[in-house]
């Protein structure tokens, strides 16, 4: 490792700072650099006001309503449009260009706000009775069609929205377990925790929305996963609310006694009951933290330099690795001479394609957190690696939760965006990047049409890691749909066995497709009998995880 | 902490060291304590010869037999006596005074033993459609009955004896997993896995006969949990043979692909089939190790300085705490006249109730494994512990298999001697030791019978801990069966809501009805569901995890 002083801030801190104007706006430098890479076309394509969206009318009987409203009061049932369609689907690119009017939009027929557990219970058993399907609604950020209110065969739908259910049950500081409501947002959670004394530590790019029940119910991976685990990894116990009743489950750190049923409720998407509160493992806030940046010379040593960091489980809270394309669009995006000057500093050390490393420790004391560094370096060292410093690591950390706005200035622009992402093991991580790259590009390369296909390893194991993928490529203003489902299609097909479907984002509808192929024909035999058992009338998030 | 220098060696080695006579039979010191601490008479009831236990007639029908011997051989079929008697249950205490002439041995009715995945699978199959019962049978060290060869409402059950699937199939050094067959018992595999410098570091007190196939339908824990994982961490994927046919699981380190179904097959016992093949993470074989003794003042100190030293995840591979009767107990059967030497010296340091507790580190190089002990000796400071050097944990370490075959030697001697366990989180766990303690001890005292109840925390978590606890008493040689099975009831209703029924030995028949308890009555109907799903005639494992 080339270990470089503090002074290089002054060519980092411009080129990866975002400016506050970002979440405005699309700059100027950045909409004239995407017109030249991508063949972008000056033009304006502002999303349609929500006035301009169909929305049918309500399905749900007079009577069906007033079941309900017998539960959570009148008050907790709204018919209003806007409320409707406030929780009409997430936040995938295909769910925006819907709300942009590219589309039929799946409105629920109400929005069912219930205050507390036992006002979920009912809910569920008198929708379950009465054949109404249910959507758990949290944050609303699913970006693989979680939330979206499909009816299945059943006459009506409603969004159940759990905001409500947003305490802090209980907290264990000697366990260090805290019992959260499903209806908290990550936000929220960490102030009540943050009263205590803990964190979670649970920090998706999601993070300003998204709920403790939607972590659980997706199986989510927060960037700081490398430190504090997947959110999997965080839950000692959930209570479930099923059609047939409530589930309790987690008496113990950890347990012999027959399968671990907790690992079907999380990651069951809504699908097999309600997730109304979960216990989770919680640790001291940290005293202190400490990002950098570091460049590594392509994508095959940077992996192999994130592997090695990984396999000797070398104390960071964050590591993540981009590969050249996604440095040089952060450069990019970001603008500013500096640049150069960086790029013509890391080229005299002999950094031919730049991949960005930022790490992350947080600790309890300096000393601790000195003693993490001073690890990590140590199995850093002799890898070539050159280090930026900590304006890398905090411009990173600055702009982790922008992306999805971001996003709307890119779409404003004319831009088709998303992401995807997987995992596999090392030994087949390269090519698995490999093939999802060339899939979306083939499928969205057009003439005068050139895709941008950036990729990150965000959460790495000691024997693989997760691919993240972002295409930036001009809209198709023809067909934008359709312009993407091919393309993550010929993505998801890529995937094949050479990985997961899905590494955290879950499976929706968008990857239910390609769910059998991964846990076979029998593994959708068992998930069709858990639904059974538990959610025999089928109104619990209809036409999602199976198709 | 009191750092004490090496010197501590001479006290310590004469009375933890176990000597080689200990596996042969009694030591004369060990008798005379035992009469004298708990009522022992002086006698001897040695074990029954083989040939005097009733051995049943083998029901299976010329036609199975025929069928079976389609699959695997004929030399792949056995119904002789001995074959079938040495497949007759696991190692309980119960199934060792079964083996002694008290109570019956279920027998199974053949033992089939096929050669690979596929003979498996087509013995699974045939089973199916004639309805003759499956018992998996790996190492048989099962203690909780999960090997017994129960019929249920079949006319025939068949031991599967899975020791000729024992092959390493395959290794990835990259991605740092290995793929074991499961009939390996885990020292061949460590043999396999040291040809290429790995290690599973699965080191449970059953190592000597266990297997892979075993460790995960049980979720086995090993002594080196704190360094390793729980066999389930380190379980990427699985191959299971069910009656509706082959299932594979596992295509990448983590996934957001729904329930995590390979938590169903790992803990199912082989009540969903049977499980050929383990795809496992390995770590590089240690380079060097340490292990070393440290006291402390009691059990709620000790019990406190474990939960310290677990929630600042120091970088140990062991960490075990023996209460203070364990700790006596193990000082009294080792003997000698250093043990007074040794409590004097500990008395002068101010330690009035001497708990041991056990670090052992593992790393690949002697500066790695430093460091590690440093982080952990920097947590344990001003935590009063006094250290009593190396002697003390190697001590530890050549005895760690030992406890099984001790055991005989203490029933011979008209003992009745038998372990069981659980797990709580912290906040409990000293209330769940006591309440356990107290009932083994309420149900076990009699006129003149003094029941040892030891215990020791070998496995911890951030958020708890597991209790092991170790009963010695004077055998009741009129019901040695009742004896025990009354002890062990008010033990598991002890445990009741308080922690888990079983946190590594599994739930097999002994735990079975406390199940329902833990789970819940949709855990149950769960349960039954997959198993109606993957197992629909009911063939596998019969009687075992859900009574």
């Amino acid at each position: 490792m080339t270990d470089q002083a503090e002074d290089l801030d002054h060519l980092v801190r411009g080129s990866w700072t975002p400016s506050g104007a970002a979440d405005a706006g699309l700059p100027a430098h950045a909409a004239k650099w995407l017109r030249a890479r991508t063949g972008l076309a000056e033009r304006s394509t502002p999303a349609a006001p929500d006035s301009a969206l169909h929305v049918p009318e309500s399905t749900l009987s007079p009577d069906a309503r007033a079941l309900l409203s017998n539960v959570v009061g009148d008050a907790g049932v709204h018919i209003g449009r806007s409320e409707r369609l406030g929780r009409a689907g997430g936040l995938s690119y295909l769910d925006l260009l819907r709300h942009r009017g590219n589309g039929d939009i799946a409105v629920p027929d109400a929005v069912v706000v219930p205050a507390d557990h036992d006002e979920v219970q009912r809910v569920v058993e008198v929708c379950s009775e009465h054949r109404i399907g249910i959507v758990p609604f949290g944050g609303g950020t699913s970006v693989v069609g979680g939330v979206t209110a499909l009816r299945g065969k059943l006459d009506a739908v409603v969004a159940l929205d759990l905001h409500r259910l947003d305490e802090l049950v209980s907290i264990d500081p000697v366990s260090r377990i805290a019992v959260l409501q499903a209806g908290l947002t990550a936000p929220h959670a960490e102030r009540l925790l943050a009263a205590h004394g803990f964190t979670l530590g649970h920090v998706p790019q999601s993070f300003e929305r998204a709920t403790i029940g939607g972590f659980a119910a997706t199986r989510s991976s927060g960037q700081a996963s490398a430190g504090y685990g997947r959110f999997e990894d965080m839950v000692a116990g959930v209570r479930l609310a099923a059609p047939r009743g409530e589930w309790r489950l987690g008496v113990a750190p950890a347990s012999a006694a027959g399968p671990d049923l907790r690992h079907l409720v999380i990651g069951s998407e809504g699908t097999l009951g309600v997730i109304t509160e979960v216990a989770l493992r919680v640790r001291p806030l940290p005293e202190v933290d400490r990002y950098e940046g570091y460049v590594l010379d392509g994508w095959d040593k940077g992996a192999e330099v994130v592997r090695t960091l990984a396999q000797q489980r070398v104390p960071v809270t964050v590591m993540r690795l981009s590969d050249s394309t996604e440095t040089e669009v952060a450069l990019a995006l970001k603008g500013g001479w500096k640049t150069v000057a960086l790029r013509r500093y890391l080229a005299a050390r002999g950094i031919a394609e730049p991949c960005l490393l930022v790490l992350g420790w947080e600790a309890g004391s300096t000393g601790e957190l000195s003693q993490r560094r001073a690890a990590t370096l140590r199995a850093l060292r002799s890898t070539g690696a050159v280090r930026l410093g900590k304006a890398a690591g905090e411009a990173w950390r600055h702009g982790r939760f922008a992306g999805p706005r971001q996003r709307d200035a890119l779409m404003d622009a004319g831009v088709c965006v998303e992401t995807l992402e997987t995992a596999a093991y090392w030994s087949t991580l390269s090519e698995l990047r490999t093939t999802v790259r060339g899939a979306l590009a083939d499928s969205l390369t057009g003439p005068g049409v050139r895709p941008i296909v950036a990729c990150h390893i965000s959460h790495s194991y000691e024997t693989g890691a997760s691919l993240y993928f972002t295409v930036i490529v001009p809209r198709d203003l023809d067909d934008p749909t359709g312009q993407w489902q091919r393309a993550k299609a010929a993505a998801c097909q890529a995937i094949g066995s050479l990985g997961t479907i899905t590494h955290h984002h879950a499976v929706g509808t968008d990857h239910a497709p390609y769910l059998a192929a991964e846990i076979g024909h029998l593994g959708v035999d068992v998930l069709a009998s858990l639904k059974r058992t538990l959610d025999p009338n089928g109104v619990l998030n209809p036409g999602k995880l199976i198709s």
